[in-house]
Formats: structure tokens, C-alpha cells, sequence
């Protein structure tokens, strides 16, 4: 038994996604069947449609933003039931008994956690297919709650561009009183900024250009500072406790760690690369500070980051495209031309939905 | 009035070092002045002589692991008398009321610490001159007490390459069953090994060759990694809590930050340039692991590690020389022909004390 599932999918690294069929695994005992109304389009999935990390294998359904409604769980599952509004984010699966998945963070499974698109299901060996789909079938320990008073449609960022900003927040005891510098403004930096200005502390923007000084104030930056204005730069010398940088590309991270306060930390949350140019150990030594890298979160964490959400009414800034628009926007994507997610209503993927 | 001191000095880059006299400022009420016995000879020492790092202003007497004994003190100190054993590091001066100075860590004072050489005093603004000599003068609060029941001529290097070891290891929490490495077996990394091992944990050294192993036992690590071995290197990945780095040049970290736990760090304490090659982000995201930097250490701290080395029997493994002996002494650390400290025995200052 398997179940037939309607999605887009890359069949090579220089084709645009095209519609695609293809059989969901059967509702196992600890499963729960998913109908996707939204889903989100996070950087990765154009990395991975397109193989920039040499790790796809084709075809390849992108998606790890989803949202959706419960329409079936497995016999062992108690904590879902048809109706339930329900997020799926970055990973399906992991080994749940290694030292990280015994603290909750199965993002770091010593395993290798199982990502929801291109990752291998454990029990069945088939490749698992994101969230550019109609329906998905996930472990009911991968699934979560989303509150019911939040717009539905710009929730599915959260997964994803949400817990990977608010998990170092977390780790990094982000408190009122803190100082939070966020480098970048896409679709991380626009959620570092709400979600920490929400956990009281305050909030800089490191910008390459003044445009952005209204939208970022918008978000809850109460300061935007030039970082390619060297007095500036001095005037926020060690100040802040940490540094969310966002940036996905290659980029200097010398001119940011001066202006750490003593024992702060950069964290890298969107670089998959190298450190180039290369970092000085200068103002590391000087200070005790840290360059660190976090990825995306637990999902003990992610629940948490869902129900802040939920009392604080924190939503992704989105903007909606029908399914046969996702090569258009990931086009625009790449022009960082995006405020700050595309979010796909899935209702598109049998006929489009926009005017 | 001023206090005439004997000293070997560096009067360029290119020139050896050689006897010369000055005046040492006179006792402050809140000052100690200090026959010197033994000074140890660090790295930097070389450095500043030959103007590596481009701050040098000649003459120069190098010299900041200072042992010896009170001989007077200001009308406003009462914390040493005449004869008391004592120590001086690198600091002799700070701001005392920026937020790390206040923490203790004068180390990272934002308006920067005084160096024991090659600074300059706030008060007078003379520059101050290292331990290369018989005598010195410095306020109390950077005067360190020595255990009595410590070989006095092997306390020196406890002063620079003890607590540059002792305040990463105490700031990262190692305890008994942490897991610490050290890279690199010189004057740093042997005393990392030794205190690493007295605070409990399991020590591991990164050599790159095999002919270290006897020692490193000896000094208290249970394991020697080839780090040129690929297959020892995958054998030790998510091991490590804390990865201690005393290597002073420039050298390639990517091999190093898998075998972190996730959550783990490999700090700089030796390195004054760049992390080149370039560092991978990939490690760093795939276990919230962090590259971090640690100067010397806190006075309060350097105090509890002295203290700790007294309980411990602990210090470091030198070779005596002669002042005259300061030159070879250098053309042999650039060898790394040392096991692991010189210490100058500074009677010999007066004459030749070595058979």
C-alpha cells in the first residue's frame, strides 16, 4: 500500500521543477498523514534542486516549511488526531539515542538526522521527498502543533528560518537587557530581529546599504549600523553579546567581531562554506570571544519557538505564489528580490489560486 | 628618585640582546618592589626582541614570568612585606573599572591592560620594561603570591603559559571526566596537559609526530593522536569538549573541529594571525561547535591557579640558563628545542652562575 502524492520536482540541477507523481510511504503505527496547505521556500531548496552542494539525487522534491491538517494517524499515535493544524520543518527522522537526541537536539544526531527532503528513511530505505507536495508522511515525534490564533499561510517560515535564529538565541541566553546584532536581512535576518526584540533584548542591524533602516525598525531593530562605515563600526565596539549572522554567502567576518562585547559569539546560521577571508585570531584572543555555528533546532525547541510565537502573534513577513510560480521565484530569490519568504499555497498545486 | 636596574635589553630587531642599565620608577605607596630571581622566557619575549608584531619600541627588556621577592613596599600596601615570595606576570596595570576589568578579567580591560613590557604606565607614562632584570617595580594588585612548597626556579612559566592553559580550561567547566585535547607540546601545551589532568579530565595530545608519546604520558595525557593519520583522526570525531590550541603559527584547524562533541570548543590561546586555511563553517553548524580565543588570564584567576599548582605539587619542566644564554636560547625556541621552558636564573646576571 502506498499513497499517491501530487508535487514539484527537480529532475536535474539545470531543469526548472516541473509537476510530478509519486507514492508516500502507507501510515505506519507511529505516523501521521498530512494534508499541505502552505509551504515555505527556504534557500536550501534551491541549493538542492539545483545541487549546489553536490549532494542531490534526482528527481528531488524541495520543502521544508510545511504546514498542514492532520488526516490520518498511525495506531500508536496519541497525539494527533484528524483536523489537528500541524508543521513539519527541516527533519523527519533521527537515530532519538545518541547524546544530542537525548537533549532534545536531534538537529546534531551523531547519526546524521534525516532530512525531509534527500534524506534515506531508516526503516524502508526510500528517499525522503519534501513539502512541495499535497500530503507528507512523518514520524509523529517530527510533527508539530502550530497555535491556532496565528495566520496559518505565514507560519511555515518558522519551521525553518524561525527555530534557526531562535535556537542560538536560546543557547545563548538571549535575555532582556541583551544587545543582538543580526547580520543580513532576508528571510533568517527578518526573523532573528522579530524574535529577539521579542525576547527583550536589543536589536542592530548590520546593513551593507541605509535602505533598509525603515523596514529593519519595522521588524524591531532599534538600531541599523553601516558596516561598511568604518566609524560606525567603531562606535558599536564591543557591544554586543551575540551576533546572528545570516549571511548564506562567503563573506568577511573580520569588521564584526570588534564590536563583540568580551565573551560574546558571532554564530554562523547561514554560511555552509568557508571562512573567507580568513578570521582573525586578534579580536578572539583579546576578548574570549567565539565564531560558532548553530543549525536550525531541536524539536523539543521548535515546539517552544512555535507557542512563543503563539502568545507573542509572531509571523513570517511572507509573500504567497502559486505552485507553477517556484522557478519565477527562485529566480527572485537569488536577487534577494523577497520580502521575506515566499510561501507556496498548496491549494495551487491542482489549479493556481492567484488573481 | 628612581631605583638603578640591571637588564639585558633588545636595542633593534636585528641585534642581539645585551647588558644595559636603567632606572626602575620608585616605590609607589601602593606599590611592590621586587629582587627578581627567576624569569621565565616565552615566545613573546622573541617576538617583541625582533619586532614580530611591528609594536616594538627600543629598547626593549622582554621578560613577564617573574618570580622573586619582595624587598619593599608602599606605605599603602599591606598584603606583602619584604622577603614574601612572589610572582609577576603579563599585566601589570589596568583600568580597573571597564566591565571585564571588574569581572576580573583584566586580561580583556576595554582600554587595554598594561603589559609587564612594552607598555606604557598610565600614571607616569614610562614605558614599562620586563623581567630580563634584577629588580622590579609593580603595583600591588598585579602581584601574585607564590606557594612555598613549589621549586621556585620552575614557577616562572606557571605566570604566562599556566594560566594562558589554566583560564580556558576553568572558563569551559573541564571537570573529572571531561575530555580535553591539547594541540601542540611546547611551553603552553605541556602545562595544559598537566593542568588538564589535575582538574580531572582525560587528556589527549594531537601530535604530528609519534615521537612525542612518552612524554605526553609522562605529563599526564592517556592518548596521543597522529593527527596526520586520517584514520586516528575519524576514530576520536565528536570526541573532545574542549580542544586546547597553543600552536603560535598559522596551521589548517579543519582537522581538529570534527573531533569536538557537539557543543564543544577549540580555543586559540597561541596564535596571534589568521585562521588560515580558511575554517569550514560545516563542522561548526553541524554541532553548534565554536572557535573561540583566550589570552592569558585574570589576576584573581592566575592567584587560584598558583594556588592550585601548590596543592597539586605542579610546576613546569624547565631548563636553567644563564643570562648570557639568552640569545642561543632563542635560536633554540625557534627550534623548538626546549623541554618546555627556559627560566633564567637572573643571579647570573651579576656573573655566570651555570657550570
Amino acid at each position: 500500500m502506498s499513497i499517491p502524492t501530487q508535487a514539484y520536482a527537480a529532475h536535474s540541477h539545470t531543469t526548472p521543477l516541473v509537476p510530478w507523481s509519486f507514492e508516500r510511504r502507507d501510515v505506519r503505527p507511529d505516523d501521521v498523514l498530512i494534508d499541505i496547505t502552505y509551504c515555505g521556500v527556504c534557500h536550501s531548496d534551491l541549493h538542492t534542486a539545483r545541487n549546489d552542494w553536490g549532494w542531490t539525487t534526482y528527481p528531488i522534491v524541495p520543502g521544508h516549511e510545511i504546514v498542514g491538517r492532520v488526516s490520518a494517524v498511525g495506531a500508536q499515535v496519541s497525539g494527533f488526531k484528524p483536523g489537528d493544524l500541524v508543521g513539519v520543518g527541516c527533519m523527519v527522522d533521527s537515530c532519538q539515542h545518541c547524546p544530542p537526541c537525548e537533549q532534545g537536539l536531534e538537529q546534531y544526531c551523531e547519526h546524521g538526522h534525516i532530512g525531509t527532503y534527500g534524506g534515506t528513511d531508516p526503516k524502508d530505505g526510500q528517499r525522503t521527498q519534501g513539502g512541495y507536495s499535497d500530503k507528507i508522511v512523518v514520524n509523529h515525534q517530527f510533527v508539530l502543533r502550530v497555535p491556532g490564533n496565528l495566520d496559518e499561510k505565514a507560519v511555515p517560515p518558522l519551521l525553518c528560518a524561525g527555530i534557526t535564529t531562535w535556537s542560538p538565541l536560546r543557547h545563548w541566553k538571549v535575555r532582556p537587557g541583551s544587545r543582538v546584532a543580526v547580520v543580513g536581512l532576508g528571510g533568517l535576518g527578518h526573523m532573528a530581529i522579530k524574535l529577539a526584540r521579542a525576547l527583550g533584548a536589543e536589536v542592530t542591524l548590520f546593513s551593507r546599504s541605509p535602505g533598509k533602516s525603515d523596514d529593519a525598525q519595522r521588524l524591531g531593530a532599534s538600531h541599523v549600523v553601516i558596516s561598511t562605515d568604518r566609524a560606525q563600526m567603531k562606535a558599536v565596539a564591543n557591544r554586543f553579546d551575540l551576533i546572528i549572522d545570516t549571511v548564506p554567502y562567503e563573506h568577511d567576518l573580520n569588521p564584526y567581531l570588534p564590536t563583540l562585547k568580551f565573551d560574546g559569539t558571532l554564530v554562523l546560521v547561514g554560511l555552509v562554506g568557508k571562512l573567507q577571508p580568513p578570521v582573525s585570531s586578534v579580536p578572539l584572543l583579546l576578548g574570549r570571544k567565539s565564531v560558532a555555528g548553530s543549525a536550525i533546532g531541536g524539536i523539543a525547541e521548535t515546539q517552544e519557538m512555535l507557542d512563543f510565537c503563539g502568545q507573542h502573534g509572531i509571523v513570517s513577513d511572507v509573500e504567497m505564489i502559486d505552485m507553477q510560480g517556484i522557478n519565477d521565484a527562485y529566480e527572485r530569490m537569488l536577487k534577494s528580490d523577497v520580502k521575506y519568504r515566499f510561501v507556496i499555497d498548496m491549494a495551487s498545486l491542482k489549479s493556481p489560486v492567484s488573481p
